[in-house]
């Protein structure tokens, strides 16, 4: 049997994890072309919450469908002559033990030690920082650059990119914990606690020279913060927006919007990660290097059972979480 | 003699003429290195309202010194190997009949059939347009562009500028007799009345596909509104503000900021024009080809005396001009 995870109601607020229904289907069969993935790892990934809003840039999730999400998985069965049972792939498989995928929509990934970094630092959260570091924010050296969510599995690595190109760092975290986190064992020069100081005037003082470049994982306030900050010429890449998923109305508008970015002539882009496809073996490429040389740190917050994931979504919208947060599906693997 | 325009009163909320006070100063002397200006026309700009609200990317205007304000001139005396009595330059002289700078502050123009093009689609505002319209929404044939404050002077230029580059242009302007311009004389493809319609409307029913690129004026509701129908990789040019620029407070922020910057992958980015001086007679030159073989058109809205310059700042804010609103200060030049 295949036990799945699947979306029972459609949120009105904020989600929760009864909102999520397990069930038991039969084992998926294949087809020519097709593949049967067993699933190692899932991706635990805040944007999610916003698929379950309508469609966006990919389909909206449906109601009682298996959640949508992307895992690590290895395959158990091919009927296609680039995969072989055995290969370590990434796919959008939902939450769920095993999944029957059109090989084309599978990619092969090779290395990882541990496995988990394939999903994290060397996966799509490492990638997505990558992106938006190298092609919008890129920080020259000296620059001052924020990171907000600093210490998520994208914020982790945005920063750590930043210093690595020798720019000054700060973070926005949620709690002396993360912020702790970043200073001792990331090398962040400063750490900014949103839940227990004014991000306005922490920045202001983390930041005397003003700030060059913002990786922007919230939106909201902190973006609105940060914006009146900003020095003339600065780049804001447009990841997320953590202040906005879990949430029935928008919230106010950002301030300052669109007059800063006139007066301090901002370049502000917003970025998906799979726009930038046909970089990613490269991109994966360098994040290996980085990590398997030391320069680059992982963490993962990893829990375990497929049945953990819609908790475990939940308490990563509430921002529980510290570093690239996975589901162990699979309990034999490390 | 010489007649100048003092600011007398820093505004608290709307502009008024009586903010302003006429003047008379004996004729000011030059020093070796310096210039004596005759005014011709003085470029009156919505964005001289922003420097009386404090430092911006330039000084604030300062009570009771004379008003702010680029104009076209003519050497009458010179103490610079550079330039020579009769010759025709732009200048920050602000708003007086008469002016000494250092030389190494003014420009020198050539041409202008009628001179008053220097000051206009072949000057400040149409140089604007070029910079925002070719370095930031930068149209390919067919795509869609938006422009606000279509039928003012950089605005106009925008618009045909798309229009050249084989985009559909839809103008948004205040007014039937603005919309009829921008229609019958211009080309433009569709315009919007903001005063008469529902704008998000209008903008549905005028791009049928979105908008690819949109060269913002004011910010502000309309800003709002074309944001939520910008197409998937879409550009803004952020050129001002016209919506906040006379009142006391910002008004609310824009919703979907920036949630929709990250869902729909936009670019947006201000700039003003000073920051591509380096490409300055470049792109003069291609608009004088351009107004010179009658590919643009452009419209001047001039007004006869220094003294009408307070008055005419005030309209201009209001949106009483239709194309570049001059102030006319030498009776005798045309």
């Amino acid at each position: 049997m295949n036990r799945r995870v699947l979306l029972k109601t459609m949120p009105k607020g904020k989600l929760k994890a009864s909102d999520f229904e397990m069930d038991s289907a039969p084992m998926p069969r294949i087809k020519p072309g097709q593949v049967l993935l067993k699933t190692l790892y899932l991706s635990l990934d805040a944007a999610s919450r916003v698929y379950m809003q309508g469609v966006t840039y990919r389909d909206a999730i449906v109601k009682d469908h298996v959640m949508t999400g992307l895992a690590l998985a290895r395959v158990l069965d091919s009927l296609d002559p680039d995969l072989t049972p055995g290969d370590v792939v990434e796919a959008e498989t939902g939450w769920q033990e095993y999944a029957v995928m059109p090989a084309r929509k599978v990619t092969k990934r090779q290395g990882g030690a541990p496995l988990h970094r394939l999903m994290s630092a060397a996966g799509i959260s490492g990638r997505t920082a990558y992106v938006g570091m190298t092609r919008i924010c890129r920080p020259a050296p000296g620059e001052t650059v924020v990171v907000s969510a600093a210490a998520g599995g994208v914020g982790m690595v945005a920063g750590q990119l930043a210093k690595l190109a020798g720019a000054r760092v700060v973070g926005i975290a949620g709690g002396q914990a993360k912020c702790r986190w970043l200073l001792t064992d990331l090398g962040f020069d400063a750490a900014i606690d949103y839940k227990s100081e004014d991000v306005g005037a922490a920045l202001a003082q983390a930041c005397p020279n003003g700030i060059d470049a913002y990786f922007d994982n919230v939106g909201g306030e902190m973006f609105e913060a940060v914006l009146f900050k900003m020095r003339d010429y600065g780049r804001i890449a447009c990841c997320g927006v953590l202040s906005h998923y879990d949430s029935p109305s928008p919230g106010p508008g950002v301030m300052g919007v669109p007059g800063l970015f006139v007066a301090k002539r901002l370049q502000v882009q917003g970025f998906i990660v799979s726009d930038f496809v046909q970089d990613r073996a490269a991109i994966d490429q360098k994040l290996d290097l980085l990590l398997s040389t030391g320069k680059l740190k992982d963490r993962v917050d990893i829990l375990n059972g497929i049945d953990q994931a819609p908790a475990g979504l939940v308490g990563m919208l509430a921002g529980n979480n510290t570093g690239k947060r996975l589901i162990r599906v699979d309990p034999d693997i490390i």
